[in-house]
């Protein structure tokens, strides 16, 4: 379990999300309100665009809350679409390429969430791969896998690759006895437009809300301040799509496999 | 606050008391019960004494939860005296100086507490510090200043000394206004003896625990276990005066002071 | 001995100076050319202005040759004023608050150089720091000691400031018996000038150098590159002035003293 | 390219092979003589044995001649059978799990050397790894995947086991055009025995040197003096066969197979 948020919208100092709201990003760190692991102390990350087409990264193994680094470059940086994550590990070691998010070329992702049994199913979720990607593969995590499996199955449609992915995820875990759980809550960009996916199998998904208004969109694990009717719930099984300059939509998952079908 | 325990006694290896008890101090690091920081994830340190007269040190940055290279050290290191530590930091950086246990010449030392307003008192604590030591002050908490005023103030008469340099920090706490508070709950070895001090000024004292056998002494700011009755609180203004080949004994704080005054 | 970097002009993505080069900064971490200290890996740090009136810091404890956050952010970074500083520990512990550059409200300030028998001068050195300024005081090295008592020495007239603190350490050296030796190579700016200092007792003056264009200044330990043409050595006993909007001006140290004097 | 020894003999601390001779492997970090990297600056590590069967570890990922822990680990370890190593990495991360010595069960393994084009040979070189090995890959270094691999190929036969792996890894190397290069200098231990491995192919392989008296051997990258009569170079294609009361016998690799062969 992690807690995140994702930005998209006017160019804005990464402070005003990630370290100054009473329910921070920071304070999450320290303690969680909707999460399993009260505590996300096993590193965490920025990724943010700016001018240049790939997005900057800053991760660290020390815990959020701490880290001086963090709150200089959270006052300094400005961003139209950026991303912070903090840690709960699941198992995996406490190093840099293990902290969220990851990026690959133009592309950016983050995930809170498990594939159960990862050390049992590693080697399958791995194989989703390409061979051209898989020198990307600098950490460990399970979550770098899926994210480099998506890249690899046709990333021009992100949500369809996304869909392709968590299929055979799903697979993976329904075929192990007793069935594996699988939990998904995850976010995606490309330096224009934003995705982020609630879903899960064999067990609850993980929190995920957003706010609107007229210049941006915050998606978060759980809501930066008490004001809680700001916050619009996703339900499971959908994926916010906030694409440059439309309203975001929440699409339901494998909605249009469903549709090719009937 | 922070957690800690010291150990005297048969030699031992270190993972007994640091990572295998129900409560152990990796434990406490993610959820202390005694504390008002339930986390202590700002650093730790193991300080223990083996063949050669000075102590080794083992301090890191990271939470101890994390650490792998904790969990080898104490399944291999033994001792007959050591010091183990998590720490939740009062405002100094987190850097490896600024951990506990801090160790000088034979001597080795660890803490919990507050000199309340530390900016305010800094540089009349580290005035303490006799010329020939302040060298030594590689970090900059207030733990470690008060450490080697305590080395200064005639440390083959431990106890006084501590006493000393307690008289003179509740001056200074008792000259701001309003009046500062003072947590002082700290162990001090030499490789032999070992004291761990119980002291607050215009407070309440952070709490600590003792337990003895035929064999040893462990002496911790919480118990190791839920097995309450086997510990014994050490009251205020005491201290555990733990001799190598003696039974312990708890002595009440500027006892000599006192009766030489009578 | 460390090697750094200043600059001021256009605001320029940091890169251009701090990693790509052909004897860029982070090269220089792997071998400097003209340092005593052929390696500089005991730590690192950005320090640069942007919008907002303080300056900030990315400071780290490992090498500069193998940080990644450093590449995405001198990819990211722009500023029209940024110190670059890879260091060469004399002694003082390798942790982040001891790393160069160092911040106190809108000044920035980095160092090459020594104060020889630091463990002997300190004390008096500190003393140097005004009360107010003391909690600022958050590592244990020279230069920040030095960085804070300039800061105290009047900094509304940043040269004679520096001359004024400069001249105590060359009274200080000059008591030690035998005469200690004193080298200052330091950068100094408040976002809108900048000053860079070389200076010496009882020793060579560490290497100067700097690079003027109509659009800005690069100031540097040694040249960036081998078109050494370009670069103009600093004579020992200098400063350079570099004032918003005006060209450079080399200044002897102490000029004034002396003018006044006469 | 790395640095690194392996001692076995009577209990010893390793401060007398890591941190105190001339040519210290501390002193190899700064400078290297016989490497093609002259710095090895890339984190360390330290595997040893002592009463529990399996070794203990210690790796970080700052350089080993800043790492106080490590002056204080090398004064108070003792041990009958330990590795020490300081690396340069050849393009994986610099996180601990990818730090040397690898440990795995009793094993223990560490490696200076490389697998040209290892993005390209990685799937392969890691489906020798089997299954149930498969979870114990932590890191994302060729070393790692190479000492799992080893450990797969029958390991009660380390000599057979490791050619079974190495006759794997030529043929890959030249299966590539132009044909890649490999250099496996390598140390593998059980707590009893002690193996050591000089081999490359389309290269030269990496030096290695041993020293044996009645009580130990130590096996080094490169002389930790310059009483070179005392070391004695391992020719290429030999293994260093030091098992637990014999003498050291240096052994062609592949012999076996040969002589089966003819």
């Amino acid at each position: 379990m992690c807690r995140w948020i994702a930005y998209r919208g006017e160019a804005t100092a990464l402070e005003h999300y990630v370290t100054e709201p009473a329910n921070s990003l920071i304070t999450q760190s320290v303690q969680a309100l909707e999460s399993t692991a009260s505590i996300n102390g096993d590193g965490f990350g920025l990724g943010w665009y700016g001018q240049h087409p790939e997005p900057g990264l800053y991760r660290e193994v020390r815990p959020a809350w701490s880290d001086e680094n963090l709150r200089y470059l959270c006052r300094h940086l400005k961003s139209h679409l950026f991303f912070a994550h903090v840690r709960a590990s699941t198992g995996t070691p406490i190093t840099r390429p293990n902290c969220h998010p990851f990026a690959c070329g133009k592309w950016l992702f983050m995930h809170n969430g498990v594939i159960g049994s990862w050390s049992r199913l590693r080697r399958q979720v791995e194989a989703l791969i390409p061979d051209e990607l898989y020198p990307a593969r600098i950490g460990t995590t399970d979550s770098e896998a899926i994210f480099l499996a998506i890249l690899g199955a046709g990333i021009e449609q992100p949500v369809t690759a996304a869909e392709t992915v968590l299929a055979r995820l799903t697979d993976f875990v329904n075929q192990t006895t007793p069935a594996d759980r699988l939990r998904f809550t995850a976010a995606l960009a490309n330096g224009r437009d934003l995705y982020a996916f609630r879903y899960a199998v064999n067990d609850r998904a993980n929190t995920l809300y957003y706010r609107e208004s007229d210049n941006d969109i915050v998606i978060v694990s759980e809501p930066l301040d008490r004001d809680h009717k700001n916050w619009i719930a996703v339900p499971e099984g959908h994926v916010v799509v906030a694409c440059a300059g439309e309203r975001a939509r929440i699409v339901p998952l494998f909605q249009q496999h469903q549709q090719a079908a009937e």
